[in-house]
This record gives C-alpha cells, structure tokens and sequence, in this order.
C-alpha cells in the first residue's frame, strides 16, 4: 500500500512549516562556495533581494547537506518580503518557502536519510544551490520509482499551493460528487490544483479569469466551465450552472470580484479569501451575509502549519504526493532562473500576463 | 418544575412563524367593529399604512376570538413594509409581528385555550384591536401568576428580540463566563437583551453607541463597558478590555461601525450582522480574514423560526419567557399608541433619540 508507506515516512513530520528558517552557521574550511538569496530589508523585492556566496563548512553531528534542485517563487514569498504579509520576516532573511533536493551528505548521527535520497525542503531559505541543516528541516519522499525532472519539479510545489487548494476544498464545507464550487484566478498555480481535485472527485468548477486566452488550458485541466470577470459575474455563474445552489467559493482577488462571488452563493454558502491580489477592499452587501446567510471567511496556509496535527499534516501529504508523481496533480510552469538570476526571477513572478509558476533551478535537474 | 411546564406548553408549537399572516375571513353577522392596520402597497409606512375596520364575525369551528393587549413595532416590520426584507409581504397586508393578547371566545373544537388566558400572537397581523383565527396561531403563556400590565407588555416582545439575542449569543460561538463580547446600537431592544442574558451568564459586554447620554441606562442593565462610536473604536475596546481577545461581535448597524468592530476581534472571532441600520455597505478588509481568521456571519431571526426544529423552539422560549415573566430580561419603552393612531406611531418607532420600543397598546391593559 503506497498510501501506508507515504504516511510512515511522514510520521517524521513533528514541526513541520515552510516558513521557518533553519539554522545556518557559516564556517570556512573549504574553498567552493555556493549562492544563496538574502534580504536585510522589507522593499520591492527586485530591490531588496541580493545574491549572496558563502563558503563551504563541515556538517555538525545531526546536520545535512542538501542539493537544491527546484524552489518555487509563490506570492506568499513575495508579499512577505515587501512586508505585507501576516508575519514579518526577522531580518536579515533567506527567502524562499519550500522546494525539492537531493541528499548530498550526511553526518554521523543522521539516520532518517540517505545521500542520494530526494527530500522537500521544509524549513524555508530555499532560494539557494545547497543548504546545510538539521536533518529534520528535509522530509523524504517515499520512493516513487524512476521519475523525471518534470516530476521533480512538480514535487518542489507540493508543500504550498496544492495544500491550500486541497484545504479549502475540505475546511469549509462537505461539497459532493456532481456539486457546484466557484473561484477566481482560476489561472493561478491553486487555481489550476482546486480544478484537478475537484475533477478527482466529480465536484463541477465554474472558473472566473480576467483575460481571454486561458479557456482551453483550463478546460484541459478538467475545468467544467470558464468565465471572464465582469459585473454580470453572478448572472454568468447563474447560467453556467442551471442556477445551481454555489456553496463554495474559493477567491484569492479582492475587490469587486470578491464581492460578485460573494452575490453568486447559495443560501448558507462560504466565501472563502485566501489573497488579496487586487489590492482593492471588497464593498459588502450586509443584506446577502443576513437573508442569503452568506459566510465570509479567510484561509491562511501559514496557520494551518502552525495549528495542524501530526495527523493532519500526513493525511494531507499522503493525499497530495501520489497524486502529483503520478501525474494527476500538476502546475504549468512559466519560467526556469538561476539563483544568481533572481531580480529578473520575481520581477517575472509578480507580473501580470505569465500563465504557470517561475522556479528557481540552480543547475539542470539530472 | 417551571421550566417542565413551560416545555410542556410549548409543545403546541408546531409551525410558529410570527410573520406568517393567519387567515381572517370577514363576514358580518354582528354590528360592532375592530379596527386593524392594513398595508395595500410597499412604501413609507408612514404614508402606506391605513387604518381600516372589521365587522363582528362569529367563529368558525377550531377558531378562537384573542383582544391583543399589546404589540411592539420592530425594526423588521417597518423595513419589511418599505420593501427592504429578505421576504416581500403578500399584498394587501396586516403588519405586526408579535405580541400579547386575551382569548376572549372560543369556538366548540378548541381544547387548548381557554376564555381569559394570556396567549402569545404568533400568526402576525398583531397590530390590531382583536384578532381571530385558528387557535393553534395563538401560544398560551404558562401560568405566571399575578402579573402587571408592565410584565404583559415585556411578553409582547418576547418572540423577537429576546430571542435574537439569545440565539446570537448561543449559535455561533461559546463564550464562556469572564470572557468579552462587543456589540454595537446596545441602545436598542436587542443590545439591551444582550447585555441582560450575558450578565446573567458571567459574560462581560462592551456597548457601542452613536451619542452621549445612553451609559447610565446601559449601566444599569448590566452593562460594563460603554464606548462612543468613532474611527479609534478599536483602539479604545483593547484599552477597556485590557487587550481581551473579544470572540464575538454584535451588529446591526454595518457601514464603518461593522468594520471596526471586525478590527476588534480575536483571532478566529466572529462578527455577527443581524441588521444594516447606518444603510452604508462596509468595506472590507482580507488581510482580516486571512491573518486573523475574522469569520463573518448573519443572523435571521426569520429563517430561524422557518428551519428550527421543536425541540429548539421549546428550548428557546423556555429560556426567555422565566426570564421576562421575573423581571430579568425587559426592554425599555418608549411610547404606546392606540392602533388607530398608526402613522404617529411608526414614523416615532423610525425616528432616532427614542429610548425604548413603540408599542401597540388599543386600550388600557386590565
């Protein structure tokens, strides 16, 4: 039972979050050196974020080295270093939130892993070629068989965005086979995941964009219908659906999209805010929250780590991981950058018009 | 055991909807005649409530003849008239949505009332001089013992606002004793409810309010905090709670009130709207609802009485009718009015600087 053996290897799971930094003590007894991604300031992060080197150190008793071989740029990374996030970064910080690698060594007392083994990178600073830590910051994955590197980097994003698309779908409301869920940024990397579970488990999606172009890429995605923002939002929705009851809606946008879906709900249903895109405060309608019995609430992947049980977390990675190497769960990447390339990196990650997620490769992934 | 008997006489509740009008046919076998408000089109109810005359008629069998001895008007029956509830009225339309009365007749089938008992008006159409109907439109109150006019005039209130402060508190967040809640219009019939129920339970309250003037009152109620309205609301609920994470948020005044008072909550805390008296939509903030879990939610005492089982309807009055019936839960009143003098009386039950509720009262209670 692969299930079995994914939520044994989890059980090694004790604190895990992808925003806590692990420790790096820098020492010289070595000559390479490796880069790494730094910030001393809350800013723009094409302005803030440097490329730094530090030199080789040997392991301490517990400590592994790790070979980066992927590293997301998600907007949660970019919002906390401009220092809009719900927690500040102490500074200065390593940026980067979670990620894929390979053992490289390992020191004497470490017997969790083995060099060679592929491992997430679950205690952050991930923009960088190698980091060297306690090994309870790398979580092995089990064995998948020979996968290749377009498996390898989708696994580097599994720690972040398909865990917020599977979240909401699970903590808000029982929704059924054959049921209804509506959202926004349908686009995005949780987007395209809240389509594919979805799809897995027979819940229709009605899929709100902002731009023409994304119909097909969506639909192939197993999206059941598409739609484009507009103030006639509710009246669509009502159409696409035969006028069904919406009893979920997922929207990481903000403004006068948040309060459309708000409009577009059911009686009872949940309108849950997982980001702010937009920029703009949604105006509400108090009437929809007392007679439709609306319920607005937020969610934040950052909480979830803090709060989750051990069992939370690998009931949600057990569900998660073999879905995405064998393929049924997957983002559409944009762009590929060098860690030394990493101002051009989020400047292309925060802008508008990309359709997948940027990544950082240090070297091509063998 | 009084609580026994009240649940034992509560028992008769099958469908108690007080908005649901109950059918009066007229005919006329008799000279005198009563009067009763009507309503033939959706506007001001200053401009559209008439007050029209109904000829003697005697009783159908299972109906029974009730001397209403006291109806409020609440806030739902003037938005509902002006065309801004949840549920249009069915035109032409008697208005009133609780209150008391006295049976005065009954007809051969009728074995739960008897001539002289105090009942509960629970099919609407209260604001009249006598109502008759089925018998199963009318509640009969427990045997309170001797009981004044001040005491009927609170039960005539007692399925409205009483009990949205009760559900309120009950439904959406356990707050136990020692802890805050905040609400806002504490001034109003259900702000004083609330301030009554929860210092019966141990529960302390901060009282928003829009003027000057109110805190004596409030005090006296129970109250232990009164706070001004103004953009440090926030600010000033933290420094009069000494920082208490406050759970639950009480409003029916939304715009910028319910805003700051959504600032004010705890992490996961919830704000409750169950009214919209300032007619300004809020504007909201994400970064609430994702960082600090705010959950935002409505209350309708309407489809509360449309979807609550028996058994909650039982536990509800069996709750507040003790509580009126000893003194411990009363709103105050601020003025009464014959029936015929309707128009006086709404546009006063509309206005601002009352202190207390507009009865219906068509004669002087025996």
């Amino acid at each position: 039972m692969k299930h079995l053996s994914i939520i044994k290897i989890f059980a090694l799971i004790i604190a895990f979050s992808p925003f806590v930094m692990a420790g790096h003590h820098s020492t010289q007894e070595h000559n390479s050196q490796t880069k790494y991604v730094s910030y001393s300031k809350i800013g723009n992060p094409a302005d803030v974020l440097e490329v730094k080197t530090e030199q080789y150190r040997s392991l301490d008793s517990g400590e592994v080295r790790v070979q980066v071989l992927a590293a997301p740029i998600n907007p949660s990374d970019v919002i906390q270093i401009s220092g809009n996030y719900g927690v500040d970064a102490v500074l200065p910080a390593r940026p980067g939130s979670e990620g894929v690698g390979r053992v490289k060594e390992i020191s004497s007392g470490v017997k969790s892993l083995k060099v060679g083994q592929l491992v997430l990178l679950a205690s952050g600073s991930t923009w960088a070629e190698e980091l060297v830590g306690p090994a309870e910051g790398f979580l092995p994955l089990p064995d998948l068989g020979p996968i290749g590197a377009d498996v390898i980097e989708q696994l580097a994003m599994s720690a972040v965005n398909p865990l917020t698309a599977l979240l909401m779908l699970n903590s808000f409301e029982d929704i059924k086979e054959g049921q209804w869920i509506v959202q926004s940024a349908a686009n995005s990397a949780v987007g395209g995941y809240v389509i594919q579970l979805a799809k897995q488990r027979g819940i229709k999606t009605v899929n709100i964009v902002r731009r023409e172009g994304l119909t097909k890429d969506l639909l192939a995605k197993g999206a059941d219908v598409v739609l484009i923002d507009g103030p006639d939002l509710a009246q669509q929705i009502s159409e696409a659906t035969g006028n069904a009851p919406i009893m979920l809606a997922l929207d990481p946008v903000g403004g006068d999209t948040y309060a459309r879906l708000a409009d577009s709900l059911g009686y009872g249903g949940t309108l849950v805010a997982y980001g702010f895109l937009s920029g703009k405060p949604p105006m509400l309608n108090p009437g929809q929250l007392i007679f439709n019995d609306t319920r607005l609430r937020g969610f934040w992947l950052y909480k979830w780590y803090q709060t989750a049980t051990m069992q939370d977390k690998q009931e949600a990675f057990g569900q998660i991981i073999p879905l995405i190497a064998n393929g049924t769960l997957k983002a559409n990447i944009d762009s590929r950058y060098k860690v030394e390339q990493i101002e051009e990196a989020v400047t292309r990650a925060w802008s508008g018009g990309r359709n997948g997620k940027v990544l950082i490769v240090p070297s091509p992934i063998e």
